[in-house]
């Protein structure tokens, strides 16, 4: 049997998405959970990867058993899991079904504060008052008529086109003090995100202009770019999957 | 001159309000801090304490200085301190006002949830989903009708009186998993809103029943009551002064 896990995360404390050598990573700590839990060596396929310090509040991962999963699965693997991973979800999925290749859209949020505050240091980036957040978002518009990315795409990675259908891409004021800049895409590229939000972010201070902005998209190349945001403003919220990919649990 | 510093924190990494040798304190860091800034050795004298891992939305100290202070002394102070404490404000008062002796009220809150969530192990407690709310709030109307607190004070204190007027206590439910317990007092003596909570806890577990928390709060013997609920859920939230009390800074 195949099962979607939907999780969340605090990625602070962690090397990113991705097993590797050189640090704990959050595919390890699920996967050695799970691994003890079902008793079974258990590989899980994530459906993209977020980088250090990147948080999640969804991220979907595929995982296979022998057996139907028992149904206190999800409340033991919260109570062995660390305090900053919780399984939101487990769904049972047809045996071919992918949590990367099917996805069919995802969203990022990046939260802004211009306060400072001791309780979301870990999940917002400060930023000055002076910050003009209407000509960001006119710059933010360019994205949704442009399909190639590889003007925000991290060099030397093996991905084979840069091409992205971006559907949504705007920042949302929430109080005086806090915005939230969410962006909706089929896929995106790695340090996509964060290198988009750190150009935004000097079209808001005035370093660059819109055209500027729309010259560095269209010169589809890494360098044309600016310093990427820091990590921890930046969510993964959302991954939507069509509605045939899901088998009743019944 | 005198001041009135509001500030707030996440106690996690420190050890309580109060300065001691054993660790690293708010107090501590923030005399520091001041010291560093107004280029003279500033004490602070607090309204009150608070645990380790207690957080506080709003704590009031006041310290003297000798000339007015400047008008971005807030913005350097939150660029000094670490990420974790942060002034809200700064408020000039008269020269014999005192944060500890003229407040006339303060309010904690205290947050649960029933939900595993990554980006809040720090300022809530877990709790079970079969916590019986209801009675909980019978038993806490309990603690506006006494006034005499001594079965929730911590052993070996040198306060001299145990008496308190607590003018609210209730529950309220913030959605379908989390809940605050909100309690407001002219006064409240060391642990006390922790085992408070912790012996509410027990009520709504039916560990306890209402008569067996009358009895309770009437032995006015610490052994009485039961173990004190985790500091992490603790919030600082409101103190009070008269008006008088302010000045105007023009």
């Amino acid at each position: 049997m195949r099962y979607f896990i939907y999780l969340s995360y605090d990625g602070t404390d962690y090397h990113g998405w991705q097993r590797q050598p050189n640090g704990i990573s959050i595919q390890e700590v699920l996967e050695d959970t799970l691994t003890l839990v079902l008793r079974n060596k258990t590989e899980i396929v994530g459906a993209g990867r977020t980088d250090a310090g990147v948080h999640a509040k969804t991220m979907v991962a595929h995982f296979d058993t022998a057996e139907p999963i028992a149904v206190n699965l999800q409340a033991r693997l919260n109570n062995l899991l660390p305090k900053d991973i919780a399984i939101q979800d487990i769904k049972l999925v047809r045996d071919d079904a992918h949590a990367r290749f099917d996805a069919i859209k995802r969203q990022y949020q990046y939260f802004f504060t211009t306060k400072k505050s001791p309780f979301n240091y870990r999940f917002a980036t400060r930023i000055p008052t002076n910050i003009d957040f209407g000509k960001m978002n006119e710059a933010a518009q360019l994205l949704l008529t442009h399909d190639d990315f590889a003007s925000f795409c991290k060099v030397h990675t093996d991905v084979k086109t840069t091409l992205c259908k971006v559907t949504e891409a705007k920042f949302i004021q929430k109080s005086d003090t806090d915005w939230i800049f969410q962006i909706e895409a089929d896929r995106f590229l790695r340090n996509m995100v964060r290198a988009i939000v750190g150009t935004l972010l000097e079209v808001g201070t005035g370093k660059l202009s819109i055209s500027d902005f729309q010259q560095i998209i269209e010169a589809k190349n890494r360098c044309a770019a600016r310093q990427s945001a820091p990590p921890q403003g930046l969510f993964l919220t959302q991954i939507e999957y069509p509605l045939e990919v899901f088998l009743s649990q019944e």
